[in-house]
């Protein structure tokens, strides 16, 4: 129950172990098929640029810059936790010019921030952003930093690691140039996919880039002709079977259950945790209502505790694993997630009586 | 019983489903540091910047040349078939100056043509080549040209994807600075993780590069600070718990069997199959002998067969799948693999009646 990897449901770890197809077996290629179409319903998108990365979120946070990102190239990135900054650590490597729109750890990322940084660099050409920070619990506005960067002429980049599958996103709607997560938190998968879409505008982009992608293994251009064709697909890399076995089932289990269900679960489980850890263990979010992340909370740790030797002892003692801070939030708060297979009122519980002991409540 | 992913072992499979185990958990720690141990041992190398990379082979080779090659450095690729030739291209991306030494697809890599290659490109940093071409069928003695480039001043990537677990690999002896592998071939288990090992003259190159590495996924010195610390381990990526589990399987069932025999097992059931190849049914491996790769034949398509049609009739009644020529080859050959879990004499006999059956012979 940490930022993820969540358990996994356990019809996804049966899938993982059915025989191995060969990438070039016709039941494969329509297996990618289905798997395309179910993340484009799972994305709310309809674009045809909707795929699996063969890597875990990071590789698609790398992916998305580097079709995205041409050297000496402005890109704005809004930071307010651990995996924004990231984003702009591959801006930097990718020989881009960064700009940093800087928020508190634990808070959203303030709009206005945004369109006054664009009005002093109006040659931004990308701005990124995170939707649901993990290092802090803080959910972003995304709809509306996506309308900001258009009206400037830029394109988007949008981080739904942590809330696909769990919280709403709506990539058409939105209108998110380019977005990429991962298959171990919301999806209820084991971690090492990394779903991506990319709009026309951003397809368009990168055919008409100056210089080449910086990336063989994640080139839109060429991963485009492995899923899409045109004609015979063109053999990109060999695709992993069994874990596109596992991301299959989950999406269908997804997909049977209802996204807008999902959603509604997460949003569920998540006031019942927060009103337990209040009422019955005194302890309170660091994100202000109205910005936190339904199913990822970051904790305050209360004063005089050692974070670290309770999060051994409910491992030790309750076979339980909650996250620790990352970054500025490091020593300062516990993360608990409910993600996915987690999201439910027994996981709550359990949670909740485990803190309890540990804490000698 | 094509080029790879090839059948996998069953303990592997059954590894691949078990819970998920968090990526921090001091049991996964442990059970990297042992798969970085089995790795050392597979890779013959005592070097500890040896580990795994969370995502295929294709990646493998991406990370080595990202890392080795700097914007505008020269770098010779000895190209005999498809998989060479991708390095090309990926040279290219990466803004390094390609040089070519080309040689017949199907043939070894001529040491001769890369010795004469540097003395005219004294200034070549990076000497990249295959040891088994999956694309051919083709084995090079990467020892002597790895040899050939230190002579010239310059470091050496090896491509081991076909030949890791199947055939000798020695990365120290060979002097090899980078060299990068699958999971689906030699070691038996399923696709999507990509061995690599680095020597002490490869992380020395990458720590004092001029310029930063253009990946922030494939950057050595992160992924070393995950895999080696020092200290507490930094993180990087979520590393994909589930694969690792089979990857951990597939390494001990080959320590289990021992290298050597494993290496022998493969060279014998290559003869026996080439013998009754030839013997029952006329077909001739294209490579010579003394170049071939044992475990992955490259069959001449004889005159008037439609060799796609054998292959479909191969899969659809006697649920077989071997592989198509690629590249050059495409219409020319069949490739035929028996590598790792599929080296067998159980599985040479039903291949030879299979072909027997749908050729009518």
């Amino acid at each position: 129950m940490g930022p993820g990897p969540a358990n996994v449901h356990p019809q996804v770890l049966d899938a993982l172990s059915k025989p191995t197809l060969g990438h070039l077996d016709p039941q494969f290629i329509e297996l990618m098929d289905e798997i395309k179409s179910l993340l484009k319903y799972t994305f709310k998108t309809e674009s045809e640029h909707t795929f699996v990365l063969s890597g875990p979120g990071s590789l698609g946070m790398e992916a998305c810059l580097v079709n995205l990102v041409e050297p000496g190239s402005k890109v704005i990135v809004c930071v307010a936790g651990y995996f924004a900054n990231r984003m702009t650590q591959i801006v930097s490597k990718l020989g881009g010019h960064v700009v940093v729109v800087k928020d508190d750890w634990g808070r959203a990322v303030d709009p206005q921030k945004l369109e006054s940084a664009l009005k002093n660099n109006p040659d931004t050409k990308v701005v990124a952003f995170v939707h649901a920070e993990t290092s802090t619990g803080a959910l972003s506005n995304i709809k509306l930093l996506s309308e900001i960067a258009h009206k400037s002429g830029a394109l988007s980049i949008a981080d739904v690691v942590t809330s696909l599958g769990a919280v709403d996103v709506y990539v058409d709607d939105w209108q998110l140039d380019a977005v990429y997560s991962c298959s171990q938190k919301g999806l209820a998968c084991v971690a090492g996919m990394s779903p991506v879409s990319f709009s026309e505008r951003a397809v368009h982009f990168v055919k008409n880039r100056k210089t080449q992608v910086q990336s063989w293994f994640n080139d839109l251009i060429l991963l485009g002709s492995y899923w899409n064709g045109p004609g015979k697909r063109a053999y990109h890399h060999t695709a992993p079977s069994n874990h596109y076995y596992g991301l299959h089932e989950a999406l269908m289990i997804l997909k049977d259950e209802g996204i807008e269900n999902a959603w509604k679960r997460h949003r569920e489980n998540s006031t019942r945790l927060i009103s337990k850890l209040k009422s019955q263990l005194g302890l309170e979010p660091i994100v202000p209502d109205g910005e936190r992340i339904p199913h990822l909370l970051a904790i305050k740790v209360p004063e005089g505790i050692d974070e670290a030797k309770v999060r051994s002892e409910l491992l030790a003692k309750h076979n339980l694993e909650i996250g620790a801070g990352l970054g500025e939030l490091a020593g300062k708060v516990w993360r608990i997630g409910l993600m996915g297979y987690n999201s439910n009122e027994k996981l709550v519980d359990f949670c909740v009586n485990s803190l309890k002991d540990v804490l000698k409540k």
